[in-house]
């Protein structure tokens, strides 16, 4: 199988497509955009979910399920918000199709045209901030703590499996608070919890950030991301978290009597994670023999693929694996045995190397013989062989070491391409050819912002908010600055 | 709280709106139709979501995704489903917004048409066949078992909380097999599945059997169906499952090669439970204090509420209800503690009938003197006082109980009102003043079908399964009849 995967050092672009068609995860779907999310790709998403859904509800947040459907007027109702999302909206106009008068096919009905369109949701604030306006009367309803899983549409031009694509799946939290502080709070700690899951599940190191005014979402007044180094050197935003302030409270007069009996607006916090998260996932890392999954959220965390000739070496072996498989089972590891006599045990181990899956026990006929397994693992390709007997203490530690191993050596990666510097010549070559993140004086004006972004296609992926104030120099323009800030081009 | 509810007697459509709004389930949205499900509504749906998901995987079935749109040209190529669903559809027509020439606010950009329309999915039979067309080639690609957890949307015109909105979340299975026979028993499989799913869940009883032609699914060869009898006397449809025939894989062209090299067109089903199920929940169990949920649903199943007089009191009281919470959660039941000093017991009584807490337990002062606590059920509304020693033996027989004592009720309450009739003035009068299900003769006949639901507003909900064959004469022609059908008024 691995051998149609295209090298990453030949084509990375390449290789990542390759990798996600043949590793079964997505494909490109007859809607322009869309994709169609394959079984095995989904059942990562549903772990992930599964993750940062117990994450958001130890920490008091609750599901709900508002409108896919937002009607334009309330669209308008924030400037930035509508500036920032009217490019790129699917619109509904009509609800009922008829019989073409010609007899050839089916037509949209005219008569049905609807008074006010609907835009699909590219993001939710404007139909929930339309709602809380009657849930929140007082400061005994606040905080709101509010989250949804669901689908979103943005109309974008140049789609990626699962980096950006048309619709997309995600969860969008909307809270609502009594302060700007409380809000500012609420935001930080969903960053810190995005990146805890990010690093501890997904295995990704990350940077946290505040990002400048260009890459605000549209509508906030503060954005906070987490930011990830792919293995080609670019950026990738792994989630995001806005203090709104009171922006779409005042859009939508959502008040609230204090404890002192006066009258204030809202304040409010969004944040999201999506199925761009598979993207990065894979592009962390994968390798040239397909995908290395991160045991907390491999389906198929184990697969024990059995050697032999014949049916009756077959039989000899099934009651041996099965009883492997078995006591892995019991310990709660996601263990499949393929016994599948169609396919070779060449052809299994290419196929789930291709998978990911981060242990593999091959059983053969001399391991009956001697009471042994040899044992895979999916990271590093070493082979080791043990004893059957230590196989429920051996695996789960060996799960653990895999998890730490993938986080260890992606941030070894990200530090050995994280570069601090002062010259513009070192920083253009970074961008251009060595690739990676770059932590450069910057004077913080728009302008310089956009004209390095010309010039090297590089971007500001945020603030990080552990960087000191360190006074220098602004490494395009010399102006003064007052600290860092990471740059990198990104996805 | 309960005493804002209208009285089911008085008003039954009127109970039903009040309690899914006063119980915090779920309210009508800006957008017509289309409903916000609330955070208690959804916790419901996520508990169903997640039992029903676990029965579906352990009968083989993987979850995937499918773009929300489908192009209008797959919606017409089988001919049967677009006239079932093009009158209700949602259509997108245009892609971009931009602001008005006139500087008055923001318009579609009439630029930006798209060249084919895009249905937003109704269900997904064509977008699914026609991706399965590049999914399966051989026997071996078969059976293709995968489900969808998705919003769906149909633009209804007369619109009812979880009983019939715009848009709505459902599960939608899609399978394809290699012979007739065996996509008839798949269907028939999660008939089953979902009558057991919803008998020994949502503790409804219901009628398994086939949909006569006028009520089949839109593109189906036959449609089972689940029915279940609400308090009023009518009929509510709680699931179906389709055996499809070959229709939709000879509209997208999906064939296969058989063992024996052979090629053929596969055979197909498609079935689906939705949030629906929730409005039949309320109906069938709750009461003029407010819901009664079954224990195995409720998100809350125990609530302790301790009663004092001052702080020194609840002091008192708090570490003796934390030890019964404790160990009841320790149990995996799930428990409320509701000590807020804001609200009066009574007012929490009330509260936690009208959100169907299944079991709440009073501690007073006397109790921790005695040792013991005050238990009530909340489908009875029974009280009972034991021994605090005793709450870890007690609460969850109670819970099984209480599970099983609603669906008694219910099949009590059903068995009451399902009539075997040979006469059309007691039809007529079941119908129109006594409510329930119908047993009666009928000759199979569109144009019968038709007239008798002119006549008295009944449709046959179906042909049981468990009905045997019984020759008589149909209730309106007195035309030969095989059996016996069930009749009722449905939502």
């Amino acid at each position: 199988m691995a051998k149609f995967l295209t090298n990453r050092e030949e084509s990375y672009t390449q290789w990542y497509n390759d990798l996600v068609i043949k590793a079964g995860l997505a494909e490109n779907s007859a809607v322009r955009g869309c994709m169609v999310i394959k079984p095995y790709g989904y059942a990562i998403w549903e772990k992930m979910q599964g993750e940062l859904d117990k994450l958001l509800k130890a920490t008091g947040h609750v599901n709900a399920y508002f409108p896919l459907f937002i009607p334009k007027s309330f669209f308008s109702r924030e400037a930035a918000h509508v500036e920032g999302f009217a490019k790129e909206c699917a619109i509904v106009t009509h609800y009922r199709l008829k019989n073409s008068p010609d007899g050839k096919g089916i037509i949209v009905d005219p008569e049905a045209k609807l008074e006010e369109e609907l835009i699909i949701r590219p993001t939710s604030e404007t139909i929930i901030w339309n709602t809380y306006r009657d849930w929140i009367q007082s400061y005994r309803d606040l905080p709101l703590l509010i989250n949804q899983w669901a689908n979103v549409v943005r109309w974008e031009m140049r789609t990626r499996l699962f980096l950006r694509t048309a619709e997309f799946l995600w969860q969008e939290g909307h809270t609502a608070h009594a302060t700007s502080g409380e809000a500012v709070n609420e935001a930080r700690l969903i960053l810190d919890l995005y990146a805890s899951f990010v690093e501890n599940y997904l295995a990704i190191p990350v940077f946290r950030g505040r990002k400048t005014e260009s890459e605000r979402f549209a509508g906030a007044v503060d954005t906070y991301a987490i930011e990830a180094l792919m293995q080609d050197g670019k950026a990738l935003q792994a989630g995001t978290s806005h203090f709104l302030g009171q922006n779409f409270a005042k859009a939508f007069d959502v008040r609230f009597t204090d404890q002192n009996g006066k009258l204030d607006h809202v304040w409010a916090t969004s944040w999201g994670t999506s199925t761009r998260l598979i993207g990065a996932l894979i592009m962390t890392h994968s390798d040239n023999n397909g995908l290395v999954l991160p045991p907390k959220l491999a389906p198929v965390q184990v697969v024990i693929v059995p050697i032999y000739k014949g049916g009756e070496g077959a039989e000899r072996i099934r009651p041996y694996a099965e009883r492997i498989k078995e006591s892995l089972a019991n310990l709660g590891i996601s263990v499949k045995f393929d016994d599948r006599d169609t396919q070779k045990p060449g052809w299994k181990f290419a196929e789930y190397e291709l998978k990911g899956v981060p242990v593999r026990i091959a059983v053969g006929q001399r391991d009956l013989e001697n009471n042994t397994v040899e044992i895979a693992r999916r990271d590093t390709l070493e082979k080791t062989t043990i004893n059957a007997d230590a196989v429920v203490e051996y695996v789960p530690s060996l799960l653990d070491e895999i998890q730490q191993a993938i986080f260890k050596k992606a941030l070894k990666f990200r530090e050995e391409n994280t570069f601090t510097t002062d010259n513009w010549d070192e920083f253009v070559d970074i961008m251009e050819n060595r690739g990676g993140f770059a932590l450069a004086h910057f004077d913080g004006s728009r302008e310089t912002e956009e004209k390095i972004k010309d010039l090297t296609k590089a971007t500001v992926r945020c603030i990080p908010f552990d960087s000191h104030d360190e006074k220098g120099k602004c490494i395009l323009t010399g102006n003064p600055s007052e600290r860092r800030v990471l740059f990198a081009r990104a996805y």
